[in-house]
């Protein structure tokens, strides 16, 4: 039994190699005064909003543990627990993003004073900051849901199959809630504010002022900076901390169900993905070595590019090879039975490959729809000729296309992870794609680090030299967050249904028919919550962009000798115009996801509820894919006109017709891939792990437990008499 | 049993009021030389893209056929029955479209030339010209189902709740398909060619010469004139036809299952949608009188607006109580069921209010969102002062946030007409809603045809006034056009679930459980398909509209004395670029909608080809009001500049910048809903016919019918054997 101490000692070996690479990164030059004092501005700016966002989700945090003790939970002996583990998932996911910032804000300006020397020198400072993000994430998570795991297990006294055991992962299902709305504010609101700060910037700065990308005299230029920490870092670091979280927290419900003849006494399948989460973490540190550029090797994409796939694949065979060996010694050799599917332990490995080919595909097709030289993106360089309306309806068209190819893996990936092991499989797929989190994670922070670093670059007036080496970061950094997000939205599709069947489980119900009218109705409602809460994240971002174009026109107009460097922007103004605008923007669309599923659950009950979650997942995904594919294609489409394109024979340039056109459909494409799209994601979890938390409270509101029991946890659920749902009819 | 005689009779009067109606359209005055030669070419350039169109048609519906009559039905003396039936079908369809067609390229001219003695008149002509089409589009769906149901009623013999009845209802629903299919081929089609020619002409007209709409210096202006009478009326009306028989014949085949102890021999439910249907008819005729204003009313759009009100209105009252006596008079006072669900005629009653509720409450939600002076269109017109880039993002945050209301409408409607008289409620609810097509066509068709008489005056140069007036027919049109759309949405979903549930029953299926892997893979699956298929008729505009762009760039270019009105443009070349890129585009995403249901049928069983039907009418339903809307949206947002207005202040007029914004919004909004947004209704549509025609195929294939019968039809289903079960099975 003692290898469950294992997963939190993996959480601490990240958090240690954390603490060492950030004291690596301190000690790096900062370069000369003017970069440090830009530096500055951008980190105190980033700390301003955090401070902000903070400070307005420690009400909520406080206010949701209040009403989750006193109703959200069916136990007499938990419901305090699940409110305490929510704000413990709370405090670290904010802790998560704030490690992230802190790092990020460190290196940026490091990795530009590195680029004053080498590429491969500013490769390794900002991969460095990245992965000093990546490990502390994976290291909180492990350690927190390894530790809260062995004490409550041991409070609990909970062994497999038991009330006690379904007590504790109920429990790790509120730190996962407290996680995973953390990550939801943090997304919209980071995703607001970096989107209103570039666009405010862009539409200004760039097509009316015509001065360049971060122009010192543009006032929203260190807004537009301190955006890329507080979206792509600080917004992405709590995304992933709950992502994270609630792939291995899934597995773990279905694996609590499972019945399994074990050398742990019968929870094996509970400590499967913990113990392949944590040896992710050690083979995403290894991967971290690899990625390393030679200097001789020459100014190009693709050498870095090479670098950081030799350090992503790695981790990644890796953890698959380390996997067949866990598989093989932590599951029992004996079948495993999930409700009525017996599955072996080889084909929980099929599961796992299934889950990586997923992840595989849909980073390759998401390359192929989002990179320069494809033909979508060609597509919308081509349709941009004909003005802003064409390239518009280009990237629209590329967006929808590019759901095809992606639903189709994922279809497949449902089937076949299923096919091999049941619903733990479809989950266990879902752990197997977020392993090497700490890695995807390091490659993607890393990207906004050198966008950062060429901020700063431009704005202290270094050589163009510097600006070069970091735009070459820059570029790999887009096609990894494009990939990224790729694999973000399978893995939470896969993860949305292991907690959509978890919910099934826990809710008493055998089945979700749509068939019946109600559940048809739940599965319209449910398809189009996706709809409004991109509505609203849109048009925040465009609302808030509107207040900061006109603040950076008056201060053009206002500021005497500020296009010529006498006049000094005040900087200050649009950075509070950002951080307000966000701040008050997150709170809508975070309330949907929170409010809507409670809703449907105790108006409609468990089965409708399970009808609005499909149709919750099935129009996030589309949404997420669409929205990010058409936002990653039009940034590409734009930044192809840098070097020339050709279209029918002419070549055009940066400022040319064109290029205006395809600034539009940049812009446009702005809130849909850093904004709404990312959030989708979050989304489709958020509102599975609510209904999960509710079920027990639903099951006995609609006697849905009334009926034989059909699996393990119903019987045991039944046997614990829940005092809440008198309250809760009280309330009603 | 006489009753069903009524049936044809209803469809016989209508075409006869057509007839009438049409020749005195023709008979009056078609104005000046100059207008009649423009009113020929467009008339020519229509004729010539329906040849084109019919030809490829003609092809398809061969193929179409003889696949079907091979293998696509399952009873041996049904199969080239339902081909055949299909063939009709796609006849009558293509006959709506045409009339449709014939009496707009009379009407257009007319009105103009009415246009010069005054607004009542012009009104008069173009909603005498609309209520032809709306009259024959009503009579030949009524004339043709009533009859195929007589002829077959006697060839096989067939009374209620037998096999036979069954054939009778099968073959039918080939007549459906064949319609549903010509519908779908002449939206797209339709709506590529009006809005690659309305794309090309704005773009390098308006925006790059700065000539007005529809100048005769404009190349592609003819060819802009011609898609409003193929897209907004040929299009249309086999749209409507197609909704108007689908709607219809779900509820016979529900009403087929359905036990009635009633006066005519138990088919009653199987008549009650169709004299309802009938009566609808005569009382749109009655309606079209209350259409009329005095020319003392002045020059304004709400004096039109509520003529037009006055005849929808008056028509749906008097169906809503002739509804109330025919379902007293036909229906048994016993109680009725299907699949267990008892209901009595006043709750039928109640379902039919219920959908009538909905209708209504759709077209006030759509009018709301994309009408002048609402907050919507405010608030685009607002963003459009700081560029094109808000102006898109704020246009698609409406279309999202529009998504919301009407789709809770839908589930509530769902909900309430199933409460009342279950899956025969949820039918007739939509069957109801479409009793007065004759009269939502006739309202929608005469704005294009008011449309087309502006653009006639603006190249016959007729006075100003003139095109004063038909602006303000054009205005109301647009409004009746959107909320015309939102009614079509609402019918559709309902409609489809009716064909939906019906495909349950027929398959042998007994649910469809999305808590089952594979079906939950279809329903993602389906999810997708509007997404696709939105994207290639977007693609399509986009491509057809650039190659526009650049054909009247070269005229301009080439031709000496072009813009100074001596050379002559080669309108010709223009009508041909529509034409032949719109026949060539409109193939993909029309054999999408056929064979997709298909193979997913074929290759995963009935259970997984509902979850598919579920995914795709749940996705086509949001994706089809957020093109709509957005689209509406957008159009009026940009035509609130032609009377000038104020943003922070200042105001704004034609040809400033916020204009332009405004112009990109409109041009982006042009194919959502022109082309792709209104073919959403079709393809859930099409895609459930197609799905019911091969529903007993895959029930033999699937061994769904093994289990015990669940319903009277499967037990009748059962009792015949299928013969091209070994047909399929050797051609897979």
């Amino acid at each position: 039994m003692s290898i469950v101490y294992l997963v939190p000692c993996f959480g601490l070996l990240a958090l240690l190699f954390t603490a060492f690479r950030s004291a690596w990164v301190t000690r790096q030059d900062a370069g000369n005064d003017r970069m440090k004092e830009i530096a500055q501005h951008i980190a105190d700016g980033a700390m301003a909003f955090l401070k902000a966002e903070y400070k307005i989700l420690t009400y909520f945090v406080i206010i949701a543990a209040l009403l989750l003790g006193y109703m959200g939970a069916s136990h007499a002996n938990s419901h305090w627990s699940i409110a305490l583990a929510f704000v413990v998932g709370a405090i670290f996911s904010a802790t998560a993003g704030f490690i992230g910032m802190k790092i990020a804000t460190k290196a940026n300006v490091r990795t530009a004073q590195a680029a004053r020397t080498s590429l491969a020198k500013a490769l390794q400072v900002s991969f460095t900051g990245g992965s000093v993000m990546g490990m502390g994430v994976a290291g909180l998570a492990v350690l927190g849901l390894g530790s809260l795991f062995i004490i409550l297990k041991s409070y609990f006294g909970a062994a497999a199959n038991t009330a006690e055991m379904i007590k504790t992962i109920e429990v790790l299902t509120g730190f996962s809630l407290g996680a995973e709305s953390i990550a939801l504010f943090a997304r919209v609101g980071g995703g607001i504010y970096t989107k209103a700060a570039d666009v405010g910037a862009d539409l200004v700065g760039k097509v009316e002022a015509g001065i360049p990308e971060d122009d010192p005299r543009n006032p929203a230029t260190i807004a537009d900076n301190v955006g890329d920490n507080v979206g792509d870092v600080a917004g992405m670091g709590a995304d992933l901390f709950g992502s994270y979280v609630a792939t291995v927290l899934a597995t773990m419900v279905l694996g609590s169900e499972t019945a399994s003849n074990d050398a742990f006494g019968g929870i094996a399948p509970i400590l499967l993905p913990m113990i392949i989460a944590g040896t992710g973490i050690i083979f995403s540190m290894i991967g971290t070595f690899f990625v390393k550029i030679s200097d001789s090797a020459g100014l190009n994409t693709s050498v870095v590019q090479r670098a950081l796939n030799m350090g992503n694949w790695g981790s990644i065979v890796l953890t698959l090879i380390a996997s067949w060996f866990l598989v093989n010694w932590i599951l029992p050799d004996t079948e495993m039975t999930l409700r009525g599917h017996a599955f072996t332990k080889g084909q929980v490995f099929g599961s796992i490959v299934v889950g990586l080919a997923v992840g595989t595909l849909m980073s390759i097709i998401t390359e192929y729809y989002t990179a320069m030289g494809k033909r979508p993106v060609q597509s919308i360089i081509r349709q941009s000729a004909t003005g802003h309306a064409t390239n518009i309806i280009g990237g629209i068209a590329v967006g929808m296309e590019s759901t095809t190819l992606p639903i189709l893996v994922l279809a497949a990936g449902i089937w076949g992870s299923y096919s091999f092991a049941g619903l733990y499989g479809v989950a266990i797929a879902a752990a197997g794609m977020m392993a090497t989190t700490a890695m995807q994670l390091a490659i993607d922070a890393f990207g906004p680090i050198a966008d950062n670093a060429g901020g700063i670059a431009e704005m202290s007036e270094l050589p163009k030299d510097v600006r070069e080496k970091t735009d070459i970061l820059d570029a790999v950094g887009n096609t990894t967050a494009a990939t990224g997000k790729g694999f973000a939205i399978a893995s939470a599709a896969l993860t949305a249904l292991a907690l959509f069947a978890a919910f099934v489980g826990v809710a008493g119900i055998t089945g979700i028919d749509i068939y019946k009218a109600d559940v048809l109705a739940g599965l319209f409602i449910g398809g189009m919550i996706p709809f409004i809460f991109s509505s609203l994240a849109i048009a925040a971002v465009g609302r808030a962009a509107m207040a900061m174009v006109e603040e950076v026109r008056r201060q053009f107009r206002e500021i005497p000798g500020i296009m010529d460097g006498t006049g000094k922007p005040e900087y200050d103004k649009c950075v509070a115009i950002s951080t307000n605008a966000s701040i008050r923007e997150m709170l809508a669309p975070g309330a949907i996801a929170l409010i809507a599923p409670l809703l449907m659950g105790f108006i409609a009950g468990p089965e409708v509820l399970g009808g609005f979650l499909a149709g919750a997942t099935v129009s996030g995904v589309l949404m997420g894919i669409f929205q990010n594919n058409a936002g990653g294609a039009w940034d590409n489409a734009k930044k192809s006109f840098e070097k020339g394109v050709d279209i029918n024979g002419e070549t055009y340039y940066k400022k040319s017709d064109p290029h205006k056109a395809s600034v539009t459909g940049d812009t446009v494409g702005d809130p849909f891939k850093d904004t709404s799209g990312p959030s989708m994601n979050i989304l489709i979890k958020l509102m599975s792990i609510v209904s999960l938390v509710i079920a027990p409270t639903l099951a006995d509101r609609f006697h849905t437990r009334d009926a034989a029991p059909v699996t393990k946890v119903q019987e045991a659920h039944k046997s614990v008499k829940a005092p809440v749902v008198t309250y809760v009819q009280k309330v009603k």
